[in-house]
């Protein structure tokens, strides 16, 4: 039976996870998959935590070196997050000849072909599954399932925290900040939220995603990004009388003009498949133009599921010795893309103004005059006296205009602000 | 750039999505996957059919034994479908060392061990996405994406044609003639309709699924087969303002027990996310230890969904020439497991009975001294003079102990006939 030795770098939620499921199913791939892998080593400064987990004093590794250097040691797991010390620990292993296996998106969002040349030079391996999505298969599908595709979109929930957070004012009508409590409470959210409520992890994950879908390298200072932090339960509720249910969708599109991917609070059609993934489940839905549409769903973090999917990874390299690569990541291919930043797409829009008659039509031909086509208006019911409310959707029109119309409604005497201005995608 | 030559077997609908693919994207290929693929026989009786997609006809070939010998030929697609001619086919690839790729469910859930061993002989490849769930990556998500995890429990949607023709039900209130024949229509069905409508195609596809995520071969005779000719309006109906939404689901389950695997039409509670795969799409919802829950959702058949899934294994197996093969492919595991096919689960029963006072007590009387505890009864509108319906769901229980009572309840002198038996699945 091939034996493997594996060293964790992290103990935290995940690397936790990933201790439990190769000694706990020890017995179980030697049944179901001929290998019998062994945690050799851990990295990690806290010695309580890896003691606790019932690790043995000797495997505690104090060095990187230790690690690298560990003939037993075949596939270094990297899971401790952030840009360092991960990134140099990652370099050493690969260049010490070690398959590198990692759930650290914003590593690999950030420094991707730095790391891919790495594992080239020695022919280490280097796997990611664990970046996006948790558990569910969604790199193996863009690399191994759908190669048959020229992939025309990819629509995702792929942000956990932030799908809790606008789930619960969704449908327990809690204000973002109650929402934002209590995702930390369980924790779902950090102490310090803004690298998920700003879609920042959101933007790392499409921008890893995205290369993939269109076989180019999309960096993340092409992905344009708004988070759900001013999000008003007001928005929330009147798309909900609408049909609409609000998402933080993060977007990859190949049109006619060029590549465009963003993230940012979307309005999608409540019969919409990825409308009812709620809580913090993630999805995300393709198209592929063979295979029509597909749509994968589940749990997009937690130690068990992320777990899941870097064992996934360390017995694929097991299984196939022969590593392979992406095969987009040479500079010409990156050159010749082309990006597109003024993207097209529907606007969902909230007005106040002054109640008297004739404001509506004054608006709506205001918008009308910037060539951006009016789909529905109406006046909600009654917010303060003097004041109204106009809720305006449009056809589709690209960003830089509705950007001038909106400084065009806001200088209006008519008009008092403009509150709430929400993306729809069909 | 690495070569390779494709034969193709049968020109049928999936036969020719998967010649145009190849064609069409022939420079896609070059420059996304780093391999030149060229299609170097077709075997087509229907030679018209050839010449009408395009092949030149030095490339029809004439008989198997032209296929096998052809040095340019690396992989061989069989799409024919049915034990025989293609059985032997296949097994001449192998034997000769070509890699073969296939969309044959029957052949593979009938011959699958025969299949394997002569490919580990040679060496072949064995490739089967296609035989599954259309282009949706379930072979690969079960072989090479949730190796994590000791899988629960798979409940799919995995027939394209009865789901169309239950929607059509469901939603247009068609009888099951009516829905068929609309079916039939538009291609979704066979004019010979049997394999798919009593269940046949959903019989193979969750015998090859379940053997892979319960790690042992689960053939045919395994699974409780019942199709969807007998599915009444009615019970669809009152299903339906019950909260339930009907469909012909294929179950594998780990119980206590043992495995269970069935294909019947089954109640699944409206909000669950299978519920709301309509017409002819397919999805595959599963838990596995580790990773939780997991739902791909897609197009289970067409010719380019179905040849994307050729195309993607085509091109799999040229990139990990290190052919593997799944693991549990051994006598003493397949011998060692547990099968239960005396199953566990709710139960959904339709009644016409007297119509005078104290028959439900008396029914509700006699299915609790079975120990079947009843979870709802009720009384439907008007029937016809001296007739009432009832319908009952119950609590779980087993289908021995479901059927006694069946029985006893139809010799009851107030019960007229059991008219509706659904399971219900939560």
């Amino acid at each position: 039976m091939k034996k493997a030795g594996v060293a964790i770098l992290g103990l935290g939620v995940v690397g936790g996870g990933v201790y439990k499921i190769l000694t706990d199913k020890r017995e179980f791939f030697k049944k179901t998959q001929g290998l019998d892998i062994t945690v050799e080593n851990v990295l990690e400064r806290n010695v309580e935590r890896a003691l606790s987990l019932g690790i043995e004093k000797e495997k505690i590794a104090t060095s990187i070196e230790e690690v690298v250097s560990n003939p037993n040691v075949d596939i270094v797991v990297e899971v401790i997050g952030g840009i360092e010390p991960s990134k140099t620990f990652v370099l050493k292993a690969l260049k010490s000849g070690k398959t590198v296996v990692t759930s650290n998106k914003e590593l690999f969002a950030k420094h991707w072909p730095e790391l891919e040349k790495a594992a080239k030079k020695t022919k280490a391996g280097l796997f990611f599954e664990a970046t996006c999505v948790g558990g569910v298969p969604i790199i193996r599908t863009l690399i191994d399932g759908m190669q048959a595709n020229d992939i025309q979109s990819i629509k995702g929930i792929i942000n956990g925290t932030t799908n809790y957070i606008l789930t619960k004012m969704t449908y327990m009508g809690y204000s973002y900040e109650e929402a934002l409590k209590e995702a930390q409470k369980l924790g779902y959210a950090e102490f310090n939220p803004t690298a998920d409520v700003e879609g920042f992890d959101a933007t790392y994950k499409i921008s890893i995603l995205s290369s993939l879908a269109f076989n180019t390298k999309v960096t993340i200072d092409k992905v344009y990004r708004e988070g759900i932090s001013n999000v008003n339960i007001k928005d929330i509720n009147y798309g909900k009388e609408m049909g609409y249910t609000l998402k933080l969708l993060a977007i990859g599109k190949k049109t006619n003009s060029g590549i465009e991917v963003r993230v940012h609070p979307t309005f999608i059609k409540s019969e919409n498949p990825l409308a009812s993934v709620n809580d913090s489940f993630n999805a995300v839905h393709l198209v592929g133009d063979s295979v029509g549409e597909i749509m994968l769903y589940g749990r997009g973090a937690g130690d068990l599921p992320t777990g899941s999917a870097i064992v996934s990874d360390i017995i694929f390299a097991l299984r196939h010795e022969d590593f392979y690569y992406t095969p987009f990541r040479n500079e010409e291919d990156d050159k010749s893309a082309k990006f597109q930043s003024d993207f097209n797409t529907r606007y969902y829009l909230r007005l106040t103004v002054q109640d008297k008659s004739g404001v509506l039509t004054k608006i709506s031909g205001a918008i009308a005059k910037s060539n951006i086509s009016i789909m529905e208006v109406k006046q909600t019911s009654f917010v303060e006296e003097g004041k109204a409310e106009i809720i305006i959707t449009t056809h589709e029109c690209y960003e830089s205009a509705m950007r001038k119309t909106i400084d065009k409604l806001s200088q209006m005497s008519e008009v008092y602000s403009v509150d709430g201005v929400v993306r729809i995608e069909d």
